[in-house]
């Protein structure tokens, strides 16, 4: 029993330890099993890895790019740089781009979304982050804030409690990271489904992706979506929509929406995203399922 | 200006004057349109309206029951009756089964929906009620816990901010109005999205309704869901799902779905029950859309 309880504590392998693009809803365990970023660390490298912490969502950078520090720290990471960015200019600088250039991993962390785009966006070193983590040279990751940044749309802000409407989201540009999805995070645990449904209306091209808390959507570069952590990761997927008035009405009109397609995957699961399906063995009820 | 702002507080006769069922996600307007109590007060008969008003959900069924009474009594109706329930003795009284034999619209208060099940289910009061609406004898509405009764399955109770998992719902039987659909009210009021995914996802051969404040979808026996009111109406249909893991888990583990179509619908949006789609005109992206 004992013993059983005490596995359950050890870090897990990731069956792949390929780079991928991880996509983390918010409050991600960081005590006890620490799944989610144990994974992370595994796909930077493990004991190799060099990781960049970008803390800059938040507005206790030194606080939180901090507390990740001591967590890959204890993991047993060869190098930890936290990369404190206040002003768009430091972006410029060779030993900040070198390193995003060397690093093997990224983490974003938490905080405010616009914040972190007003500091990063079209700057040299996110380009460079960019198109590391696009290619496959590093494994990307962001948390609340950090995961909001990764479409090319984003939600910058909003609310709950109300028929989706245009006034229950606030959209900006994302740094477009995964261009096709839209990202919102908290998602079950704030009530967020309504908000997701006003955003994606308007942008029908892309991939609604609404991720609960201590849960990660992971992107491995093969066009699969995996699911890992507690919680649930929820798809709205609107390219069969045939109808909607989102163009004709007021800010805080109902908006309607016929024929969107709806999944809720939980950990293990997988998605297609080019099928837009979830991927099942040969038997139709049963779907591949990579939890230990 | 003036004109038109005064046009819009004229209570508006419904195109249709046939019977309906009409199911109402709480809280709809009483004071000043009151668009969705008119429209059941003229489906009702208009000033030929006998009224069965049934406050048994709510524990203040007198208080209730008056306030609906003045209402329709404003408006004109021939002859109103607060059948106020308290024991399931008297659903065989006589003189009650014979106002509910002759009477052209019943009305259900809001409430507990248990409550109502409790004191109304299987008794004669509510197979002559049940029978005559589903024939189109007369209409018959519900509102908040009145509406949540409609169905076979009903959501007794719940809770929000998690993901979607069976210990956010709890399941019982209603009263088989509608028995194919499964209803939840104050939808988006309450965020009761991933509540009613935890509902329908155990219940495939039905179809998920969860309808807003002020709010209404009327079923006329035609097949065909009309939207009244300020709010949505959304639907989940799980009738193409291709995967969940719903029978195999614990209570609070996240359920996962594949392939579940999600309409939102607004007033003056049809729907087609047998079809499951969104009624569309000649051109795609074009609604039937009876608004004034």
């Amino acid at each position: 029993m004992l013993e059983s309880v005490l596995q359950s504590f050890e870090p897990q392998m990731p069956q792949s330890l390929n780079t991928a693009i991880m996509v983390i809803g918010g409050a991600e365990d960081k005590i006890h099993g620490r799944e989610i970023l144990q994974n992370f660390f595994f796909r930077a490298g493990g004991s190799d890895a060099r990781i960049a912490i970008i803390p800059s969502a938040s507005r206790e950078p030194l606080v939180i790019g901090d507390r990740y520090y001591t967590i890959f720290s204890d993991m047993g990471a060869q190098e930890i740089k936290v990369l404190n960015i206040l002003d768009r200019a430091q972006c410029d600088a060779p030993e900040m781009q070198e390193y995003v250039s060397e690093c093997s991993a990224v983490f974003l962390t938490g905080g405010d979304q616009l914040r972190l785009c007003g500091l990063l966006s079209d700057t040299p070193v996110m380009d460079i982050v960019r198109s590391r983590a696009q290619s496959g040279e590093i494994t990307l990751a962001g948390t609340s804030a950090g995961a909001a940044v990764m479409g090319h749309h984003m939600i910058a802000g909003g609310g709950s409690g109300e028929s989706p409407n245009h006034s229950l989201v606030d959209m900006t540009l994302g740094l477009g990271i995964i261009p096709e999805v839209l990202v919102d995070q908290h998602f079950h645990n704030r009530n967020r489904m309504a908000r997701l449904m006003s955003a994606i209306v308007a942008h029908p091209d892309r991939l609604g992706i609404g991720i609960d808390e201590d849960t990660c959507a992971l992107f491995e570069g093969d066009g699969i979506l995996q699911v890992l952590g507690k919680g649930a990761v929820t798809i709205l997927d609107p390219s069969e929509m045939n109808y909607t008035n989102q163009a004709e009405i007021n800010k805080t009109d109902p908006i309607c929406m016929g024929n969107l397609r709806l999944h809720v995957l939980s950990a293990g699961c997988r998605f297609d995203l080019r099928r837009r399906t979830m991927l099942l063995r040969e038997s139709r009820r049963k779907p591949f399922w990579d939890r230990p």
